[in-house]
């Protein structure tokens, strides 16, 4: 299950991605911070650790939050239990939402968008990672290995919607959106995207874990970073 | 070979994803048009007909060329030869800079867009499209059908370079570049993306021409529309 991942285990330093997703963030440093899927909270404790100046963690699992408590010392997260489905945000209350591999999951991510754009500061960022449409589109999501390479199966691309999957649990749904449909859903609602990056392992993180290698093949994760 | 394709032989009525690159298109009028790699010629007298103040096409191959004087009308369009890879433009000449299907070609495509953001007025337009990061990755870029359903097979993706295919004329070298690269490298010059579209067939057009379905399974066209 989901606790035994290494990213929940050993928090960030255990998410690959998480140096590349790190280098796209604003200095924290007495920012208002929301993060949107906080989980086990990994990031709400490191956003505090940088200085932030309050830090507010949502999460849709009251398991995940109990747990976040239990990490984080009294005083410096706020976790509160919400639905990103439909969760009302403060207007103008944060300089940084950012959101890990959660997004992806929402039917209503342009409603949630409205929300968050609306919530951010101007000049404010969204900093967020998703599971990249090439890993969420296919039919049969897992290598194929038809001449001996191991080749990632693309089908059903632009047809955006659910996709289930039996990852961690069976019938998990997804929602499948192309790259464009992330970046116009951004652009229209006014924000101007800073950085796209299809995230894919160092040299030295392959030498460390060369199980990592094939994430060159196909990446895994989409990482946005925008301005309102 | 390259003059029997439909989007040669008939223009840009041949061409599917050309109702989805005009809609990203400014009103031509009064406007100063620059097409990078025009072929035949076909969207440059569209833009001389929409009423352009001044259409320049530059094109590589001096057959194509001939072919498009042959094809516009004496005085509305201005061919030259040049290489896309060197060549100069005039700073700040141009309103519209518009390129279909030929920067995927190019090695050298940093040093374009340097020059293409100087040539264009602020708040100037550039709309292009060029095959698919996907499209372009594959090391044998063909349809699979592993369980009976077509499947595009996606590897080296993350991994940038040339490409070499047979389509047309044997060893035709592409650069692969994914669609981050594409985004990252107009936003630090200094763009800012107005629209991303990974081109897919409408309904209309599949009801047209039914083979057209497979291009919703991985898109082959990337639409991108920036403004200096």
């Amino acid at each position: 299950g989901y606790r035994q991942l290494e990213r929940s285990r050993r928090g960030l330093e255990g998410a690959p991605e998480w140096p590349a997703l790190r280098a796209l963030l604003p200095a924290v440093h007495g920012l208002d911070v929301l993060d949107l899927g906080c989980g086990f909270g990994w990031f709400c404790r490191w956003a505090h650790a940088q200085g932030a100046r309050t830090v507010v963690g949502l999460d849709l699992s009251e398991n995940m939050l109990t747990r976040a408590r239990e990490l984080t010392a009294p005083g410096t997260v706020s976790y509160r239990r919400a639905d990103l489905e439909e969760v009302a945000l403060p207007a103008g209350g944060f300089d940084l939402v950012y959101s890990s591999l959660a997004l992806h999951y929402l039917e209503h991510l342009p409603e949630l968008l409205d929300r968050v754009y609306a919530a951010l500061r101007p000049g404010g960022q969204l900093v967020f990672s998703v599971e990249h449409p090439i890993f969420t589109a296919p039919r049969r999501p897992g290598w194929l290995q038809p001449d001996g390479h191991r080749t990632w199966p693309v089908d059903q691309y632009l047809l955006e919607g659910p996709r289930v999957t039996d990852w961690l649990a069976p019938g998990v749904v997804k929602q499948h959106r192309t790259v464009s449909t992330y970046l116009n859903l951004l652009i229209t609602r006014g924000f101007t995207v800073r950085h796209l990056e299809e995230w894919g392992p160092t040299d030295a993180q392959v030498a460390a874990q060369p199980e990592l290698a094939e994430e060159r093949e196909r990446p895994m994760f989409l990482l946005v970073a925008a301005t309102r």
